[in-house]
């Protein structure tokens, strides 16, 4: 195993370096794009499997759009095309051929599937309609980070049609929702919640909700974004139905999405100086057990142990690690890096005594327990491990968010150890681009105009109409 | 609900139509490539839930690499750029920009990922080194059919390596018996299985196995793939490890992949005048219920029944089709267009007899059947279903599969009504190339050398080295 670098020292480098000794991804040949090594996919498998499960449970089906879309689709929506274009991977040729009309790759799937949707929405009995694809998406980086800036990266977006603004508000609040609930309950994350303010909002969106998680330098990540895309895709792409009373009218649109980038979010709200450490319901392995042993009869005894716990732990995920040629010093380390939440020693000692040796992830305690108990004690462990993890995100969330008075102030705390920040704003993108030219703050959600009352600007010392939550983000 | 064309008389017609009408799929805006529909996406869904444990059974890891192959990687081994070169859609511009390099699409994935294995492996201890992918590839098809022949399609591909050939060689039927299992056992459906004949590889590969079905207009199908690569991508890719005597060598590789076109497989194989048949195993509606009703006290108490009945149904896939605006005429259409292995009709007059009548899509036998049995009975009913779909399509392999002692009976037993037609060859491509000239039929499996002793090819006349088995194919 190589080293780490220090946390607190170098976080950006020890981001690249926890990756790299846990074995979650490394660069590939195409500049921008990473391969997601096994133990990097078991994650995104896992998520998958619970993600899904609460999207099916919103009465979403999942369904698949194509990979390219014809520029003459993706131009339809002026302010989509927009903020896209320049982000684009384009195909040019197929088939030896040169293209009579360019395929964009998709750098997210609204006009192609509004296309779509134009042919299968055509009385208000069709409505809603929710439909969700699990894909991947290309948009073009040149300043890329494993997992957090990817040239192509792996995503759901959901895609909903509504027949009013209310139907669609409540599927973009139930999707956000969503987020949160998985971010917190499955990723042990705790998020903020919250509007995007107008200069922040998805291209060619009428508004933007967020989830905003905090890393442990500070800096806040999304963890989940859901849009209400209001009747402009669905006068673009020409989407409208038949009213119960005959009449057409324009369908509202809301999409929402979680990528791949939450594997960032959770190595760098949950990662401690030894490397990743993973909430137990995420983990594709829960409970490792490392064997120790000289003697090929020690090490037969050791392993027999192991294998009947294996067989009473039925329900938890749990690996043996029976490699020779690996030290248990050796093992412990690599366990550690890749954030396993329990670990389990076996040694001819511990047999005599019937008992085993285990360590948890999260606190680092250690503790003997009797080999009799395990079975019974883990998936309690397990829970305690997920409700620590949550716990101390939370408590650091709790302890890095501030209120300030003044650009002083702002500057000073995104200085010293940055965090969520609340300050009266304005509401103008001026000044929020003098804050963040100033700071590096951005304003990640608006928060509460009636805080505002009364309040300046820190900024531009105009009336303030909202509070806002400013932080450098990733 | 529009009409599906005879099967009999026009089966490519009735092919399309019944995924219109099953609400399967549908053309995309981008020429050759489909939209999957819900109904027609969670056919892929339950195919990737069965065919991933499965693979992970063989001990193989997911993992995911990158979408684009740069040109300088893709064209490292000869025979493989030339046969998928003309293939591929290509990507000229990112950003904005004209790239400095090309960037393919991934056709197939042997080029980056044995790139990547370059690095994993560097010890015989690393070795076997077993990883699948799911993913979505691109090959620029001139005439496409939904499922069968698309421009854009889903699927899983396999990629191993191993020390020695006899290595790769147990790997590459390993993986082709989970084929043959996973046909059989999950879709219902009989495949022969065997080599590819030389002309007939996969571009690069030392030797490919195969499996094909028999479609019911007599033609073959491929309905998953094995390949041997033996060392030449290992050389074309400089992987190499250090064997235990510390010697540098070329390990072996195998790929094995199944696509979603096995959908339309699962069609051309089980469908019937009336739509689709689907094998209760993968069907995601194992039983459907209709309820009928003229008034709202009757609409109640048929609705509480189909509850009762659903909450007693645990572990089976139920779905109440409680639509107002749809006659329960138009329903009992429907559902057996999707193929829907079990029909429940439940009226007033079933229920003073507490009962609900059963009709099956596979024998299209319908009786009725008091309510206190159906808990017991469906599944077991299901399982009938499963088993009578595969005894079907067997049976219609053993009536089509045939040995022709001369191009005449070759060529009449083709244009009769198809199927597998087994004959001796002299092995050369040009010979199989003549015969396809002739007749439109190819060799899909090389079969006993044993047999052939003594015989003639049936078309150039020359001492047969083994028998083939011939057919038309999709």
């Amino acid at each position: 195993m190589g080293r780490i670098a220090d946390q607190q020292k170098d976080f950006p480098q020890w981001y690249l370096d926890v990756i790299a000794e846990a074995g979650l991804a490394e660069h590939a040949e195409v500049k921008g794009c990473i391969i997601f090594k096994p133990y990097g996919y078991a994650l995104w498998e896992r998520i998958q499997q619970d993600l899904d499960r609460r999207i099916k449970a919103l009465g979403v089906q999942n369904a698949y759009f194509p990979l390219f879309i014809p520029e003459s689709v993706i131009a339809k929506e002026k302010d989509h095309i927009e903020g896209f274009a320049p982000e684009c991977a384009v195909v040019t040729h197929g088939g030896g051929k040169e293209l009579a009309e360019k395929l964009y790759v998709r750098p997210t799937s609204e006009t192609i599937i509004y296309t779509t949707f134009a042919k299968w929405v055509q009385s208000y009995r069709d409505l809603p309609l929710k439909i969700n694809q699990w894909a991947n998406v290309v948009r073009w980086e040149m300043r890329t980070r494993p997992f957090l800036r990817t040239l192509e990266f792996l995503w759901q977006e959901g895609h909903t049609c509504h027949a009013t603004k209310e139907d669609a508000d409540a599927m973009v609040n139930a999707a956000l929702q969503m987020y949160v609930d998985f971010d917190r309950e499955f990723l042990a994350i705790p998020v903020v919640q919250g509007r995007k303010p107008e200069h922040e909002k998805f291209a060619g969106a009428l508004y933007t909700l967020s989830t905003e998680a905090l890393a442990r330098d500070g800096k806040a990540i999304q963890a989940g974004t859901s849009h209400n895309l209001g009747q402009g895709f669905s006068e673009a792409y020409d989407v409208s139905y038949l009213s119960e009373q005959g009449k057409a009218e324009r369908p509202w649109m809301t999409s929402w999405g979680l990528s791949t980038r939450i594997i960032g979010t959770l190595i760098v709200v949950h990662g401690d100086e030894k490397g990743l450490r993973l909430p137990p319901n995420i983990a594709p392995i829960q409970a490792v057990i490392v064997p120790i042993y000289k003697s090929d009869e020690e090490r037969e005894k050791v392993l027999e142990a192991a294998r009947t716990l294996i067989a009473e732990l039925d329900g938890v995920r749990v690996h043996l690690d029976d490699r020779d040629e690996k030290s248990p010093g050796f093992k412990f380390n690599e366990w550690e890096v890749k954030g396993v939440p329990i670990r389990m020693e076996i040694g001819p000692k511990d047999l005599e005594k019937k008992q085993a040796i285990l360590a948890r992830r999260d606190t680092s305690e250690k503790a003997p327990m009797p080999l009799k108990d395990i079975a019974k004690a883990v998936p309690k462990l397990l829970a305690e491990v997920q409700a620590t993890l949550l716990a101390q995100a939370e408590e650091y969330v709790k302890t890095h968010t501030h209120t300030a008075k003044s650009m002083d102030e702002l500057k000073s705390i995104i200085e010293a150890d940055g965090g969520f920040v609340w300050a009266p704003w304005d509401g103008t993108g001026a000044t929020a681009n003098r804050v963040k030219e100033e700071t590096k703050a951005t304003i990640r959600i608006v928060g509460s105009e009636e805080d505002a009352k009364g309040k300046n600007d820190i900024c531009s010392g105009a009336p303030a109409v909202t509070m806002a939550l400013y932080a450098k983000a990733y």
